[in-house]
């Protein structure tokens, strides 16, 4: 057999593992009884082993060496698949399993901990258990490898060719123009004031249907379900779905999170059917597929030409809005309001709570940081940076989830989403020049079709800076996003 | 390690693997989008593929020969274990890999057509198809071994120890007594008229759940979903699911059809949890697991004192019949009318339905009965078992899906299942005086203890045979059943 066969043979048992694994895991999220979650983990926990076993076995080393025997040869996308492998391969076979195993059990203890510990706002009872995180996740570092810095290896896992030196020379101009932007917005005058509700979850639901066929998600290849943090998932060519959440007080945040879900869902339906079990079947990394959520999100979803169209689905859906008019509702979903919690951040604060949890994250894996004064730094931080102190830990050191779960390196994809959509968008604008009367029409096409030829056609092929340099021209920049919000929050308070 | 705990080791990730499987396939039949087709089979094949690996692995066969050897002085359970994955990985590894594929192969194919050929009611279309089935089974059944008939090879999967002569001779008092009886009835005054629909699905499905709680299904261990045909699916400890379906046009199907998964999920919601995984957390056969459906559709579903209890509950749900009382949507529920159609049929001529298949899947396994003749064989059977001529063959020969599948040696348990469970209610009522009286007031949990200590609490411990004789003093009898039947229906045609 050609070699290239051979190892996509063998690789796509693993993505199929990996695909009965994520169907086990959106089931657990949607519609699994309570009491079915203990079977349920022993068959996530298996699908996964066998998954991992496959992935750092001597077979698979051996395939990628016959295959990158007689690469040169090769096309495009065999080199794109044999690099992607191998890059696998030897990043997970470097660490220990009996490690790989303490990793997971102490993270999956952790978690449970962290869990208790927020809903009690005590960092003391969590702190430990994250203190053994942090030393198993330095441990891996060393074993995954690097060339400048520990976190780089910790990034790889998220965004392939990324360094933290690259994200400081990214921050720093952030940091530095979003901090005073923040200062002089909340100076200005505040937005309209919204409807009252309550606002009926079934009527939000069919809201956010309408969200997602309009920006062009395919439901006959995917579903809209309930759960209790929205989340996307692909589960093969032809079933990608999005899950979405309401709250009756406001119709907001469960539309921007369809919107966003919706945003990755294109992506992963975009992705060709020949790369179907490849490992290149998914985005080009964390941060690019970031990109495509937080694009459908903010830079459309959060636009005037958006709900100059979309104002009237809203009305039709929530009668409350009757009142309003298009420029109004975008005013209240444009509102900008530190917070000191990020999921409910708006788009000029949100980097900011990224670039303070990157702070933090470097100091802590290299040991310049010890967890039990993390507390204290994060306020210091979160007062610098957004003027504003957490009234509690819950609200502060322990809202997010990752840690625990040991996904250091994670934070910055938020960001690296944030920079790139803002760069694509502007390529866009440039290739359509009637994108935004298009958008003002309720047409998303032009919009789908660029960001599918550009992005979602190549699948996992290019690394993200390749990618965004096909597409934008230029590689990771945070000069367009910049000048979308200064251009935008000039406009809004003119 | 002690040799069964190695067993049980191994064994448990076949466990996982097929209900990794059982969920992938409850999610096709539910939820999943219609573009999701081709790649859920690549998934699902890929596990049972993973899993029968396993299964006929010379690994098994060693584990197994280790814990034969000390098997004197295991437990009751621990030989039971052993005898299960002997019987299964013997009967399994006869079977070439090549054949098991070609018969897999054929059968979807076989089945394709016959979807086709039934909705065109063209058996001729479909007949080529039927007849490489029956070939490869015939071979199947020479490689799986018996000791009297060929078809016992196949009467093995379904119900470990059943005998065709075994069948024929609890068949002849079945033919010779219902026959005349259905005759009989016939000529009896007709049921009470029914109340005009359409009854509404959502009230349908309100009363299903309602029909499931009262017979102690756990809502905190299973769902309760619509899928075009009802099934029963067991996804691990804790995790037993229901599907079911509604007709506007009549509510009866609906309702019973949920008792019917009800009392299969029962038996698998009563499994005990260390029992799980060790492929005895099923049920002792098709047969009993049959018997628990209809003891629970039909000894209770269509008996007076549960109309008593529910008689209320159906008026609560669907006002129609507020018009009526209990004595007669009993009536209603206990007609007896001879159809063509095996899944329209009532208790007493559903048997004759099966007799029917038992006679000819027994004369084409022995050769005796070419395909081509088929057609012509089951309507002058039908004819002689229930006086009535099918309309047209998708109403006759082609109406189940079965046989397109490999599935000889099933349809048997059908019966089994009808006279098992007459058995175990005549053992029932023997052992709780009062229980039909609990039953008029709406208390299964006599009965459903009763069950749970005698069947479920055993999963498949025990084959069949030795399981009846346990719970209720006798192997498989007719008797019981037949004096059910007589017992009923001489009352309602007092």
């Amino acid at each position: 057999m050609n070699p290239i066969e051979g190892l996509k043979g063998y690789v796509r048992e693993i993505r199929e593992l990996e695909a009965a694994a994520a169907l086990a895991h959106w089931d657990q999220r949607t519609y699994m009884p309570p009491r079915g979650l203990e079977a349920r983990a022993q068959v996530v926990g298996r699908l996964k082993r066998l998954a991992f076993e496959r992935l750092v076995s001597p077979k698979l080393d051996q395939l990628l060496k016959e295959a990158e025997a007689g690469l040169d040869a090769g096309s495009e996308l065999d080199r794109a698949l044999v690099r992607h492998w191998r890059r696998e391969h030897d990043r997970k076979r470097a660490i220990p399993p009996d490690l790989y195993q303490k990793f997971v059990e102490t993270c999956s203890r952790a978690e449970a901990v962290w869990e208790q510990a927020k809903a009690k706002s005590d960092f003391a009872m969590f702190a430990p258990h994250l203190g053994e995180v942090v030393e198993l996740v330095r441990k891996l570092a060393e074993l995954l490898g690097y060339e400048e810095h520990p976190y780089d290896a910790l990034l790889e896992e998220y965004e392939p060719g990324m360094r933290a030196s690259r994200l400081k020379e990214v921050i720093e101009p952030l940091r530095a123009e979003l901090v005073p932007l923040v200062q002089r917005l909340e100076e200005g005058s505040p937005p309209p004031a919204r409807p009252a509700g309550p606002f009926p979850v079934p009527a939000q639901r069919a809201l956010a249907r309408k969200a997602l066929e309009l920006i062009g998600y395919d439901f006959s290849a995917g579903r809209l379900d309930d759960s209790v943090h929205p989340f996307t998932v692909g589960l093969g060519p032809g079933d990608v779905r999005v899950t979405n959440r309401y709250s009756e007080d406001d119709p907001f945040p469960g539309l921007f999170a369809a919107l966003h879900e919706g945003g990755h869902a294109l992506y992963d339906q975009g992705v060709p059917r020949e790369l179907a079990w490849t490992g290149l079947d998914s985005g080009a990394s964390f941060g690019v597929h970031e990109s495509q959520s937080r694009l459908w999100e903010n830079q459309i979803g959060r636009s005037l030409p958006f709900w100059q169209f979309f104002h009237h689905c809203l009305v039709e859906h929530l009668p409350a809005f009757r009142g309003t008019g298009p420029e109004e509702v975008w005013r209240m979903v444009c509102e900008v309001r530190p917070s000191p919690v990020r999921v409910e951040a708006d788009e000029v604060t949100y980097n900011l709570h990224i670039a303070l949890r990157f702070e933090l994250e470097l100091a802590l894996i290299e040991g310049r940081l010890s967890v039990e004064r993390l507390p204290e730094r994060w306020n210091q931080a979160m007062e610098s940076y957004l003027g504003i102190i957490p009234p509690d830990d819950a609200r502060g050191v322990l809202q997010d989830v990752h840690w625990s779960g040991g996904m250091f390196g994670y934070f910055p994809s938020y960001m690296l989403g944030n920079l790139y959509a803002a760069q694509l968008m502007a390529a866009a604008e440039h290739a359509i020049p009637d994108l935004w009367d298009k958008v003002a029409s309720g047409d998303m096409r032009p919009l789908l079709a660029w960001l599918r030829e550009e992005v979602h056609a190549h699948g996992r092929i290019y690394p993200p800076e390749e990618l965004m340099k096909r597409a934008t021209g230029e590689g990771l920049t945070p000069r367009p996003f910049l000048d979308y919000l200064k251009r935008k929050y000039d406009w809004l308070f003119r």
